[in-house]
C-alpha cells in the first residue's frame, strides 16, 4: 500500500493575514503523515514593487513578469514569505525546508511562448522531480514551494501556485496515495454563492456533469474545478477545497472531489 | 577513510559583480566531490534598503539588524541572491538547494546578548544540524547557505557568513574530511601587504606564531586566521585562504593552512 501524502495550497487570503497564517500554519503543522505545502506571494509582492516604483502590469487578473518584477518576486516569495513560513513550521515542531522550482531543480518549466500576450518571466511547468522531493519527504523534510520555477539554463519563472500544487500531486501520485488540499475564501463548492452553509460536500464525476449542466459551477470556479478533475484523472486520489479550517479532523464542511 | 567535503565561502566582492560571480560558480562547479557553498550579502541589501527609504545602521562595520532591515536581509540573502545563485549553478549541471538556517532546522543559533551595542536580530551560533546536511549530500544535493539562521522559536536571525562556513566544516568534521576555502579579495596570506605576489603559500602552527610575532599578520588578517586556526583546532583538514582562483586546480597562489 502506498503511503499517504498530503499537499496544501495556500493563496493571498491566508498569507496577507498575520493571524489567519498564524492559524493557518498550526493546523498545518498538526496534518498528519507526510505533507507539502505550496504557497502563493499574494499582494506583498505589488506593495514592495509600489514602494520602488516599479508598476504592476496585470493582463486578465495575471501579473506581468518583466525582469524587476521577476527580482520583486524572487525576493518576496522565495524569500520573505517562504523563510518567515520555515521559521514559523520549525517553531511548530514541524522540519519545513523551503524550495523555489530551481532547489534540487525540483521543478522545471519553460518560459511561456508569447502568443497575443508577452507574459514576460512565467514559467509552464514541464515536470517535476520526484526522486529529489521523495528524498526529501523520506528523510522527514517537509517541503515548502513558493510560486516559482526555473528553466535549467540559470533562468527562474515566475509560475502559478495552483499548478505547481497540482504538478507535485500528479507526479508524486506514482510513489504516494496523494491528496490535494486548495485553501480558498469559500469554505467549498456552494449551491448558493452567497450562503456559505451550502457546501456541496461530496462531488464525483457524474455529479460534476450535474453541476456543470445546473451552472452551479460557473466562473471562477470553472477553471478551479477543471483543474482538480485534471489532478483525479492523473492519479491524485482526492482533491479537497474549502478554506483552511477544512485541516481540523473534525470540520464536515468543506467539498471532496473523486473520481 | 572519510570521504572528502569541500565547503567555500564567498563574499560581497564576488557576488556584487555579475561577471565575477558567474566566473566563480564556473569553478565550483568545477569542483569535484561533495561541496557546500557558503554566500554572504553584501551592498545589494544596502542599496535596498537605501531605495526604500530604510537607514543601515553599522557599528564596527556590523550591521544593526532591526526588524525592518531583517526582512531587507532575508529577501536579497535568502531570496534574490541565493535563488539566482542555485538557478545559476543547475544550469552548470550543479544540483544546487539553495538553505536558510531555518531550511531542516540546519543552523540554529540565538539573539546576540545586548551588552554594550544592541545588534537587533543577530544570531550567534548553537549548532548545525550535522544530520540533515548529510542527508542532502549523500543525496547527491549540493547546499547553498546565506547568511541566516534561527532560533527554534520562529526568529530568523542575521548571521556572519564566514562563521556559518566554520561552524558547519567544524560540525561536519566527524563525518567528512573537510577543507574550508575563504574566497577573499586578496590571493592569501602576504608577506607585504601591497605585493600580490608575496603569498605566503603554507601556514601552520609554528609558521603562523612566527608571522604574529613578525606582524606579518596584523589589523584584519587577525579575527580571519584566529576563526581559521579554530576551525583547524576542531576536526577541519584544511583551511585554504584566497581569491576564487584558488579553487583552480594547477593554481598554485594561494595560502593553505594545517595544523
Amino acid at each position: 500500500m502506498k503511503e499517504k501524502l498530503s499537499i496544501v495550497k495556500i493563496g493571498g487570503n491566508v498569507i496577507e493575514n498575520t493571524r489567519e497564517l498564524e492559524k493557518f500554519l498550526t493546523l498545518f503543522s498538526e496534518l498528519e503523515g507526510m505533507k507539502i505545502l505550496v504557497h502563493g506571494g499574494g499582494k506583498l509582492a505589488t506593495q514592495l514593487a509600489s514602494k520602488l516604483g516599479i508598476e504592476s502590469k496585470m493582463v486578465g487578473g495575471r501579473r506581468i513578469t518583466d525582469a524587476e518584477t521577476l527580482d520583486i518576486i524572487t525576493m518576496v516569495y522565495a524569500g520573505l514569505t517562504n523563510k518567515n513560513i520555515v521559521a514559523q513550521l520549525q517553531s511548530r515542531g514541524c522540519n519545513a525546508i523551503g524550495l523555489s522550482g530551481a532547489d534540487g531543480n525540483s521543478i522545471r518549466a519553460h518560459k511561456r511562448p508569447v502568443k497575443d500576450i508577452d507574459f514576460g518571466f512565467v514559467g509552464d511547468i514541464d515536470g517535476v522531480n520526484t526522486k529529489i522531493i521523495s528524498k526529501l519527504l523520506t528523510s522527514g523534510l517537509i517541503p515548502v514551494f513558493c510560486a516559482m520555477s526555473h528553466d535549467g539554463q540559470g533562468q527562474l519563472l515566475n509560475t502559478n501556485a495552483d499548478t505547481i500544487a497540482s504538478e507535485l500531486a500528479i507526479g508524486l501520485g506514482d510513489t504516494f496515495a496523494t491528496t490535494l488540499y486548495y485553501c480558498f475564501e469559500k469554505p467549498g463548492v456552494l449551491l448558493n454563492v452567497f450562503d456559505d452553509t451550502s457546501v456541496v460536500k461530496e462531488i464525483d464525476t457524474k455529479k460534476y456533469k450535474q453541476l456543470l449542466t445546473e451552472g452551479v459551477i460557473a466562473d471562477g470556479m470553472l477553471p478551479k474545478l477543471e483543474n482538480c478533475f485534471h489532478a483525479l484523472n492523473n492519479k491524485v486520489e482526492t482533491v479537497c477545497l474549502g478554506n483552511m479550517y477544512m485541516l481540523e479532523s473534525n470540520n464536515p464542511f468543506f467539498t471532496t472531489l473523486t473520481l
